[in-house]
């Protein structure tokens, strides 16, 4: 196993973290790695929004919880979202698990490739990230909500395009504590020789 | 830069291979770092088809080809199309690059993380397949045609569960020539502190 592998099977994801922000150099470096994916067509249509700022996240939380807490559960809610809308009742809930640093990946809502584009760029920097010593994880709440009311409005307020959609969002940090091992389903792998 | 970022930074997607096979335990190596791609949920309910025989290589190229060519360019026809579909009045058109190996990433049809989840996959399996001298690309073709009969009837063959819908596709190999480095867009990146 060389360290690229290495890397690869040993990254997991964080979702607990310390107070420690991530040095601007660092943050460079993991945001270079993602604007290095392969894209459709190299059409690089993508935007990376970085979030450091302890208010500006305070608000992207707050646009979540409130997005959440309009929202009423009935039959037909995905399972994904019942228990977060019943967490957005409380006032101090946070969905970025406290993570000093988001990075929002939007890209053109009329691009087909907009989705796996996204998720190559961000799949690059967890890896740099895990290579640097930081923890990653991959947070689905702003994406299934990027087109509500709350959501646009900042989106708006922190220069996200009017035409692209959240694909993907990541958070990261230092772990607050080492993760577990990983163990990857079996019988995913099917070889013809 | 470490070797990890490097690795990100100096893959580039390959179209030109030269004959020789992957090894079996690099194509072990490869899948099994797709493996350990986070995935929503960590439902991980993606599946990993990997073809190295020729025949049944030239049976996939066989059908993307008749696929495309029962289509008729039209006023609406995706820009993507246009060219392939000319390409497939050619008997010979292959349109995997002829490459010796390709791997097939199918997924949940009714999961809405599965595009993300296997692209993720399928970028570790680049960066691994880089870290190892390997060349790839991404193919869209099957993914954008996965619902047509004749792919649907080949996938079956291949034992692609019937309730996926293919979302990526990648071919390796060694690289004919040497790429150029990769100049990523400016501009893309926004940080906020």
């Amino acid at each position: 196993m060389n360290q690229i592998t290495e890397n690869i099977l040993t990254r997991r994801s964080i979702r607990s973290f310390i107070e420690d922000q991530i040095s601007e150099e660092d943050l460079n470096t993991i945001l270079t790695a993602g604007s290095y994916a392969p894209s459709g067509m190299g059409m690089q249509s993508w935007k990376f929004t970085a979030i450091q700022n302890a208010n500006v996240l305070k608000k992207v939380n707050e646009a979540i919880r409130l997005t959440l807490k309009s929202m009423t559960v009935v039959a037909e809610t995905h399972p994904y979202f019942v228990s977060l809308i019943e967490k957005a009742k409380d006032e101090s809930a946070n969905f970025l698990y406290h993570a000093p640093t988001l990075i929002i990946v939007s890209n053109l809502k009329d691009n087909g490739n907009s989705m796996a584009d996204s998720a190559l760029a961000i799949g690059n920097m967890m890896l740099a990230a895990h290579s640097l010593g930081i923890g990653s994880c991959w947070l689905n709440q702003l994406p299934r909500l990027t087109h509500m009311p709350f959501i646009r409005e900042m989106l708006t307020d922190i220069d996200v395009p009017a035409n692209h959609i959240v694909c993907g969002t990541v958070v990261m940090g230092y772990a607050a504590k080492e993760p577990k091992q990983a163990a990857p389903r079996k019988n995913v792998i099917h070889i013809i020789r």
